[in-house]
C-alpha cells in the first residue's frame, strides 16, 4: 500500500498544481465543438449543480471506426483480414482459384466488391476463426505493431485522432468510464485499445463471433467459431451497450448513421447528456465523405444532430491537428 | 476536483493509520482458508516480488448463487419469478388453469418440479420478458426492497454471506476489480449488486434474454423479448467472461460444479491465480448439501479441487458468521 499511497499522493499534488489548469483539448480550436464539450463536463462535474451526476454514472461511450481512428479507403479491419489472406496463402493452395480469396491475393478491391457482403464474410470468417481466443489476440497484435496504412504509411495505431484522444483523456480527468462501442470486432480492438486509446478491455464493446469453451491436452481454451454471435451496428448498439454496461451513457460520440440509435439512446435519458457526431469534411488533411459515402456513411444523423441540438464537429474547422504527429 | 480532491486525502490518511493494519475479514476463523485468501492477496500486490499482477489484470469473479448469497430452498430468482406470477395474476384469469401458472398460484413445488426446465422457462418468460429494461428493473427493485425469504423471513438482500463481503472489500482495496459471473440473470442482479455487494451494473455478468430496441411514439426503449441469448452457466461461465472482460481473471470463487471450468479457466492462467469453493455444510447455520443437491451440485469440482489445491471452504468451520447479524 505504501507504493501506491505514495503514487497517488504524487498524482494529487500533480493535478492540484497549477499546471492542471491548462486547456484539456490543445488540439480543438476555439469554437462552438470545444466549448460545448468543456461546458458539459463542468456541468455535470459541478458538486450541487442542477445539471450534477455522481461520478459512477459518467459513463461515455465512442464508436471506433471514423470516431477514434480514421475508416479511409476501407474499415482498418477488413485491410487486416486481407493481409490475413495474404499471410495464410501459402497454406491454402486452393484460395488461388476459389474467388473472394482469388480476388483478395490480387488486390482486386472491385471484384471483391462485386462480391458483396457474402463474399467479406467469407474472408472474414477464414481469417478470424477456428483458432484460439490467445491465438487471435497474438496475430492482430503482430499486424497492428506492423502494418501500415496503404495510403498514409503510417502504422494503423497512428492514424487515431488526436483530438479525440485529448477528449478520452478529460473525460476520464473528471471522472468518466469511456467505452468504446463499435461495429468492429470486440476482440480485434481490445488488443490494442487499452495502449492506444487508454480503453481497457472490460471496456470495450462490438461485434463478435460465437466461441466455444474447450479443454485440449488438460488445457481449457477458448475457440472462434465461424459464426457471427452479435452485430454491435445500428439498433444493436444500444442493445451492446445495455448489455455490456448495464446503465445508460450520458455522452455519446460518433461519426455515421449506424452511431444513431447510440445517440437516441444516450439523449432519451433523464437529466444532462451530450451526443456529438464528428463529421469528414477535411479532404486534405484526412478524407471527406458523408451522406453518399458506403464506409460511414452520415445522412440521416446529419439531419437528426441539426433538429436536436446534438453538436457537429467539422474536422476542418474545429480540429488543429488531425492525427498525432509523424515520430 | 476540488472536491474529489478532499475526498481523496481523507481517504489516504484513513488508509494510512493503524487501523487499516485491522484484520480485513473478521468473519472469517483463523485456518488455511483464511491464510491462503491473505496469502495470496499479498503476493500479487507486492511490488517486485515473483507472482506481482499489475492492478488492470487484478481481475476476480465470483459466482452469486450460493458462493454470494444463500440459494435455498430454490435459486432465489425462481421465487421472485413465482413471486410475480402471483402479482400479475389478476391480469391473467387464464393462469388458474394452465399448468406451470396454476401450479405456481397454488405454491405447489412438487407439480411445478414435475413440468420440468420446461414449465419453469414458461414462468420465468412469462415474468421477465414482454417489458421495457426500465420496467423490469423497476419490479425487481421493489421485490428485492420488501420480498421476503419463505424460511428466515429477512429480506433476499440480507441473506448474502457475509465473509464474502468482507473478502470482496479485500480484493477491492487492494486493486482488484470484482466481477460477478453466475448462471442468474444479468439484468435481474445489476439491480442490486452495486448497492448490496459494491459491484456495479457494467461488472455484472450473467444469463440474459434477447433485447431489442425500438422507438415508441418518440421514445427510445429496449424491449425484453421471450427468447434466451446466453447461458452463463458451466462452460458458458468462461465464454461469459471472455465476452465481457476479455481477460482472464486470476481468482475464481464457486460453490458448485457450474462454476468448474470458470475456475479451470482461471487456473489455467500463466502466473499466480486462485481458485476457491464455498462448501455449503452448515445445516445449523445455513443448509449442508453438496454431491447430491439438485441445487448447486457440488461433485466434481470437489473432487477436482482436491486433486489441484484449491482451497474449499468449510461454512461451518471457516466462517465466525454466515449472513450479517439482524439489524
Amino acid at each position: 500500500m505504501t507504493h501506491r499511497l505514495i503514487a497517488t499522493i504524487a498524482l494529487l499534488l500533480a493535478l492540484a498544481s497549477p499546471a492542471f489548469a491548462a486547456d484539456p483539448l490543445p488540439s480543438w480550436n476555439d469554437g462552438a465543438s470545444k466549448a460545448a464539450v468543456i461546458d458539459f463536463v463542468a456541468r455535470v462535474t459541478k458538486p450541487g449543480g442542477p445539471d450534477f451526476v455522481p461520478e459512477s454514472e459518467r459513463i461515455a461511450v465512442f464508436d471506433n471506426d471514423g470516431t477514434l481512428w480514421s475508416e479511409q479507403p476501407v474499415y482498418f479491419q477488413l485491410l487486416f483480414a486481407l493481409d490475413r489472406v495474404k499471410a495464410m496463402a501459402p497454406q491454402h493452395p486452393e484460395w488461388k482459384e476459389k474467388p473472394p480469396f482469388k480476388a483478395a491475393l490480387a488486390g482486386d478491391m472491385k471484384a471483391l466488391a462485386a462480391g458483396g457482403e457474402h463474399a467479406l464474410l467469407e474472408l472474414v470468417m477464414a481469417t478470424h476463426a477456428n483458432q484460439t481466443t490467445d491465438e487471435f489476440a497474438r496475430v492482430v497484435d503482430e499486424w497492428i505493431r506492423t502494418a501500415r496504412h496503404p495510403k498514409t504509411g503510417r502504422l494503423y495505431s497512428e492514424m487515431v485522432y488526436q483530438p479525440m484522444l485529448e477528449l478520452l483523456a478529460h473525460l476520464r480527468a473528471n471522472g468518466f468510464k469511456t467505452f468504446i462501442v463499435s461495429g468492429g470486432g470486440i476482440e480485434f480492438m481490445r488488443v490494442f485499445a487499452e495502449r492506444v486509446y487508454g480503453v481497457p478491455p472490460e471496456q470495450v464493446i462490438g461485434s463478435s463471433i460465437a466461441t466455444t469453451f474447450e479443454v485440449r491436452d488438460g488445457v481449457p481454451v477458448l475457440v472462434r467459431q465461424p459464426k457471427i454471435a452479435f452485430v454491435d451496428d445500428k439498433a444493436g448498439k444500444p442493445v451492446g451497450i445495455q448489455q455490456h454496461i448495464g446503465r445508460r451513457p450520458i455522452a455519446a460520440f460518433g461519426n455515421s448513421d449506424g452511431d444513431l440509435q447510440m445517440l437516441q439512446w444516450t439523449a432519451a435519458r433523464r437529466g444532462a447528456s451530450f451526443c456529438l457526431y464528428v463529421r469528414h469534411d477535411d479532404a486534405a488533411r484526412e478524407w471527406a465523405y458523408d451522406r453518399e459515402s458506403h464506409i460511414g456513411r452520415l445522412d440521416k444523423g446529419l439531419d437528426e444532430a441539426a433538429a436536436r441540438g446534438w453538436t457537429v464537429v467539422s474536422m476542418k474547422s474545429d480540429w488543429k491537428t488531425v492525427h498525432p504527429p509523424v515520430r
